[in-house]
């Protein structure tokens, strides 16, 4: 099955990356297979099969698919129904190789959902909602999915007047705990991974940022086993930094899965391709997972999974081509990123701005206190005004960084 | 010394609140002193001494006065111009009464932290902001500060490629473990609370949110002494729940002090008088604060301080009216939701919203998952109709809220 | 028809306002009978009949009822269909006095407007536009409407490169200029008001605030038959400030409607009750709309027209609660503004405030700028450090208007 | 005079643009000038010299300088002094060859326009604020600047009770209007442009978008003389698309001249570097100013020019590392955009999106709306599927313009 824009372009195409693989590039079904119905307008787009979309991605070089229960199986469906449709999808991925990395849970589109899954006020919504959980992970675990992700858009309220958030907070936890001991009770070998958001659908939706959710990790019983799947866009809803945001992961340990698209500051979720937002963020979140950088040093090395919405503008062709933007855009950071590291001059104003300096502890080794208060040319006879006029030299590092991105080095 | 306002029109504030001891109000110095010196011009107000502040605010019943060392003890103060300063300042306190509940560092107006303090990528300026803070914190022990606050605003970047930010988490830690361990070595008994912002000064600050902070603040040596100093506008900024927010920090124990005013959204940081930004959520934050609500128990006994700025257009006339104003709504706000918490139909309409009932366990005592997957009623006999086409009596108190909020109740 | 909540607990609402049809209330078709669905959820409403909201909003005291097209009439009624419903609801209306004061088109849930209506890069989609806008127009007129509303949310783009900025002005010109002929030839005698939105369905969308709006109305061919109907929330959504926008329409003669609602600043669309987002700003937005506030003088005399959502965890009963939120919120900040112009000490601080002022022009009458070039005592001799030094008394109007929005003057 | 930058890695600049006087870019001497004082802290930078500007700039490849009146000489300057400065910027300028197409008047950092220039409640503050105009229009006049620029950063309120926006607006106007007529009586051929901020320094800044400026240009006596000064950063600090905006202003002939800059969404005024805020965006506004893109035709032909904010961190070798930072990637985005228009595949993308077809009516020549509903092909009979169905091709489009601008095609 050739792509219409293969048929189209391609051949003009001859710097275009092409994703392996190896890229470890995946995507959500709801993404390439959302029908672009929003809150003003019906759908524009009809239903894409799921055995259509594992084997188109596939073809694209695509390695990964992952689904919430309800994409994959309609909810209404009879078990015989739900079988057939489970051993389709498994055929395909047979056919292609294609994995299924990482499973979520839809606890937000049922009405039944309405104030929440886990933290609803209804104590039986609740149990319906650790029920629903249950069985997916189930399935998560036949095909093999090594993460599962609970994002909890109706966890929240409107009226604050109405939600106790404290023990909100304690229902979360309680669901949370008991869904990772079933995990590993069933030798299931999952690991957990929340996704923070800050509003919409609710008016404000709990663990609204990667921080909260962090916080809220540590309070778990098997915390071990709980990190975090971040979105870009959540995060640049709130204005905070993407980059920032999974360091801050990375250095509590807790970036197990990641989700990326394009958002342009804070508005309504709007799930762009990746790099379709803030370009140069793009830049400095591949670099980081990537290289490490700027401090270099492990990272990521899940997949990497695109979180997005085609424009409800597009027909097919405008999904596959959009699908094809996020891997491309990805490969073409991935690759500039590297030769940003590899400049000498790069490395030369990195110096320049003592980046690694960062890493050497302030205190010497064996250094107290004491030894501190003792060092008078470290407060009473410091040099103030030298550290006053210097420049840190950071615009530099910013501009090579631009001419490395737009290829101009 | 009688404030002019009193002249103008007290005789007719015949229902305006009166503060007193008992309510804990705070100021910090750096609030009715500020110049208003802004980005874009000069100081429209003169220099306001530290003493006067103290005098004015006892006398319009605050209860205790915060500071930052720069703003007491100008910076190029010689050590005799140092003592005199603080011994006036201790005299003034002992002629009120007033206490100094809390103080802090300035580690963000010299230029020598243009690059951050704890986090510089200049190590001497780490080490000259440890001995900053050190001094100032022998000088609030001297003061029976019991709160030591930390607002990192200079600690971040603009260029994502320069820096590091796990290793500036890394030295921010480093800088705390080691200052709390001078407290506790010294018999300070301080406890520390961290403040969060997401930008301004600093194009992105670390540690931008209550969440990333108490994320933080458990990977720290001295984790049990270290909690958060959450500002309503710092939260508002990132367009996050405030209310939400110290809850989170409440479950978490972690609600060490608390630095309230106003902000409209995402913006330039305002510090408006509380309850001039979101009025509404500043009504649900004091309902928090002194009811535990909405669902009770033990919450914040602290100060309430007031972090604000008076607007640039006022005479010291109007910055007295306008710390007065903080106190004034704060005390309408409380009344207003112990009324509410007290209305019988909002004791119905809370029990009709479910909103006690999210307290009990979603699993029954005892009950197991094994339990839960057997309960059919859970799931797959689950009236899901019903579920579904319940109303959850929110809107009612919500506009039950409101009614209290403006006394039409 | 009794509503619940008035079995509930009207009994308690001593102080609750009550609508009249004097008030000039009015209401959406499609707020009332929203059902709900969102772009992550299914609907939790069944479907309202028209006939039931405009008994309902009648018995509320509610003055009129508006409605798009597709909100009345389901788009594939046939004629006799068609007919039916439009008669049934003129009946309605005819038993209970309910008028029809706006009425206006959905060009926006049709996939069919997916790249817009008047601007859509498809001319036939344009053309399709225009005729959707003029059948429905004509049934305006018959139920005797003043005002047709166009809100152009799909007129917009996600792709700058896609979208010809100045061709798509000049076709939304030519449409606003074809259908202002038509009413003008038709006899209809109404008058049209453009409603602008920044973004939400499209990533940005054409004639984004209110002064978009105004300029381009400048450009049309009838432009003293166009206006604008400017909406609390999405003017919120860009951070602007809703009371100095409808006050700049004021003073270019344009505010011929308006939508009252409420937004917690820069996110998804809320439209949440009118005063549950900004309530401080709500409370100058009325106090300018009945008072011409603060310099006084004529402002709006159409409809007070609520384009809000009831929340999605409502059931009917929380839908009418709410409508009745929106009014009653309505009535108390209007005599909370009328009590707050009538205090003296208020019309005392506004003096000091020097607030009428500004009413003066900045030339003497007949003065030119030789005159004011030969003043010296204007500019050579100006008492600059008293204009410096001077407060202007904001703080203390600020707390008098909080003092009054609550109640406790 | 060689920049240490030169020195440090011109060299390896192979494809490094070099700036040209043709290029026509200039910077506001605040802008280089900025000694980096800030809310929060101290200045970081010494004072730069405007000779020293001038010859710095003019050796980079800048084409002009501008400057408000007490950026060139200090507000408190003895006449002879002025005269010096004013004698030795002349000679810099001539020395060079840079030219002064700009000037502008600081109405905001003296505390005697806190509460605004033209519109403060004080109609002494006023007077002295056109004079202070007047002053500097006469120096524009003789430095030969085509353009004078209002920016009215303090014309606005905090609170909403104490500004009288309709009269705010008269005197806003009243002001302009009698400026306007002295330019004309001078004969200085000047033209206005005004520039609009949504906020900071004020809470809300009256004229807050392009489109509000637009809307009161209309009103204004000598409206021909008078267009915008739109900055980048302003319209995204509420939000809305710079590209859109500018475009609108080019629709009704009021480009007249332009500010570049980054900024990262609503937060407080970055003043990035161009292109460091949305670079997607960037590249869409170079476009749209180069090539009249996507619609083509005559845009803009003023000067390119920057008003950014040096980083703090940074000493004057960061200073003019970020002025030449802003140089070159305008040039290289407009490199790039060039290409991008001139490439086959993305006209047939454009030609398949149907770009160049909203140039077309929707009303045929001599076509009437009579003619229009006699057309069943245009409703009766339209074909509703095929329209629903189709894609845009928006997607593909959008796909081209990241690869041009990344250089990967």
């Amino acid at each position: 099955m050739a792509g219409p824009d293969t048929n189209h372009y391609s051949g003009a195409h001859t710097m275009t990356p092409q994703p392996t693989r190896e890229d470890k590039f995946s995507f959500g079904l709801w993404t390439v297979g959302w029908q672009a119905r929003d809150l003003f307008g019906e759908a524009t787009r009809p239903v894409l099969a799921a055995t259509e979309a594992v084997h188109k991605l596939s073809e694209m070089g695509a390695y990964g698919i992952t689904f919430h229960d309800d994409d994959l199986i309609p909810p209404d469906s009879l078990p015989a129904e739900r079988e057939r449709i489970i051993d389709e999808f498994r055929k395909a991925l047979a056919d292609t190789g294609l994995v299924v990395p990482m499973v979520t849970t839809n606890l937000f589109g049922d009405p039944v959902f309405k104030d929440g899954g886990f933290t609803s006020n209804d104590r039986s919504v609740r149990r319906y909602a650790l029920r629903k959980v249950m069985r997916n992970m189930d399935l998560a675990a036949e095909l093999g999915a090594q993460i599962y992700v609970f994002w909890g858009g109706r966890e929240g309220s409107e009226v604050d007047f109405a939600k106790d958030v404290r023990s909100a907070l304690d229902r979360y936890r309680e669901g949370i705990d008991m869904l990772a001991q079933y995990s590993i009770d069933k030798g299931y070998g999952m690991r957990f991974a929340i996704e923070p958001k800050p509003n919409e659908p609710r008016g404000d939706i709990l663990l609204p940022s990667i921080g909260h959710a962090l916080a809220f990790i540590e309070q778990c019983e098997h915390a071990d086993m709980i990190g975090i799947n971040p979105e870009t866009g959540h995060e640049q809803m709130a204005s905070l930094n993407y980059t920032h945001g999974i360091a801050q992961a990375l250095w509590q340990g807790k970036l197990f899965h990641i989700d990326l698209n394009g958002q342009k500051g804070p508005r309504y979720d709007q799930d762009l391709v990746f790099g379709y937002g803030d370009l140069l963020q793009a830049f400095s979140t591949v670099d980081l997972l990537e290289n490490g950088a700027p401090g270099g040093g492990p990272t990521y090395d899940g997949d990497r999974h695109f979180d997005y919405k085609p424009l409800r503008t597009e027909s097919i062709e405008g999904v596959w081509e959009s699908a094809r933007a996020n891997m491309e855009l990805y490969i073409t950071l991935r690759d500039r990123s590297r030769n940003f590291r590899a400049d000498p001059e790069v490395q030369e104003a990195l110096e320049a701005a003592r980046v690694a300096d960062l890493a050497q502890p302030t205190l010497g080794e064996g250094e107290s206190y004491d030894d501190l208060l003792a060092d008078r040319s470290s407060f009473e006879e410091y040099d103030l005004e030298t550290a006053r006029n210097q420049g840190y030299g950071y615009a530099r590092l910013q501009r090579l960084a631009l001419e490395h991105l737009l290829g101009v080095r």
